[in-house]
């Protein structure tokens, strides 16, 4: 399963291809970020984001977007543009017919480091060991995008299990219904 | 000057297109509402949105995007559908070249109905007296978007007045700093 993984922002967008499978060494693809100068307005910027999220798509092909979920209890100047990149990421993945994921900060963190309270530094290390890297990839948001795709590939057999038990259940429900409704009253 | 005025929402994004300049009546050329299913994944409704909004511009081919600016100070859920659906109406303008500018629904508010606290009910009355229409453009969606395109018209000779006020100034301080390096320390 190859991942692109985007940590959204209008001055930095991380960007980060993995590959891999649960329970198997994964492999780094690539891994940048996207800047976009932080004087300009918001819609050149987006057009900015835009095209620097359909190159990585080009090059590296992944099979699915894993996309930081953003949560407004920040600062609403920051949510704001994490917001609209990540909807410039969302639809960039959507056009091409490309499934995307969203993961909490928390989610991200628990995964690579055992702990939702993890800091930068420690993402940046368990990324650079996960990876195999000689050292941690910089800026810190590239290494989140990295880290998005891992947890993503590591999540998505438990995600798969959960989706898979839920439309089993709705199946069972559904032929309960109709043999219910199939009887005479 | 033609406007299209976009009240972005990724359940009912309305859009309403307005021709005038400050001073004169008005014309509606066309108003209506991009709309996606709420039980759609996020990506696809973005892409609903950018088809709904390109397909507005190709119609209209309008000289500038007014779009709301999103705050938030609202409902968390609310606000993130709002700033993405807000970030595809400024994208899809910016692509083309065209300017966007951003007023908040207190201006639009104070612009069209004298007051910034006016209620949905008076914007709607007021956008039906101001383009001469028949009955309220319905949802208030869509006579938000026309009431935002109203309010860019008529703030748009203060705007320039002041952006020209501005550019003179700094003009003005160049040729000061300009002759003050000039002259022998």
């Amino acid at each position: 399963m190859r991942v692109l993984g985007v940590d959204p922002g209008l001055t930095r967008c991380g960007v980060g291809v993995v590959e891999g499978v649960a329970g198997r060494p994964l492999t780094m693809l690539g891994v940048g970020v996207v800047r976009t100068p932080a004087d300009a307005d918001t819609g050149p910027r987006l057009v900015g984001i835009e095209r620097g999220i359909e190159e990585w798509l080009d090059r590296y092909e992944p099979e699915l977007v894993a996309v930081e979920r953003v949560f407004s209890q920040h600062n609403v100047r920051t949510v704001m543009g994490t917001a609209q990149a990540s909807a410039v990421a969302m639809l960039c993945a959507a056009r091409r017919g490309l499934p995307v994921a969203l993961h909490t900060p928390s989610e991200v963190k628990a995964a690579v480091t055992g702990s939702g309270r993890a800091d930068k530094a420690q993402v940046g290390a368990m990324v650079t060991r996960l990876l195999r890297l000689s050292a941690p990839p910089k800026p810190a948001d590239a290494a989140d995008a990295l880290a998005l795709a891992i947890c993503h590939i590591w999540r998505a057999p438990a995600q798969n299990r959960l989706q898979q038990a839920v439309a089993q259940n709705r199946l069972q429900q559904a032929i309960a219904l109709h043999a219910s409704k199939g009887r005479p009253s």
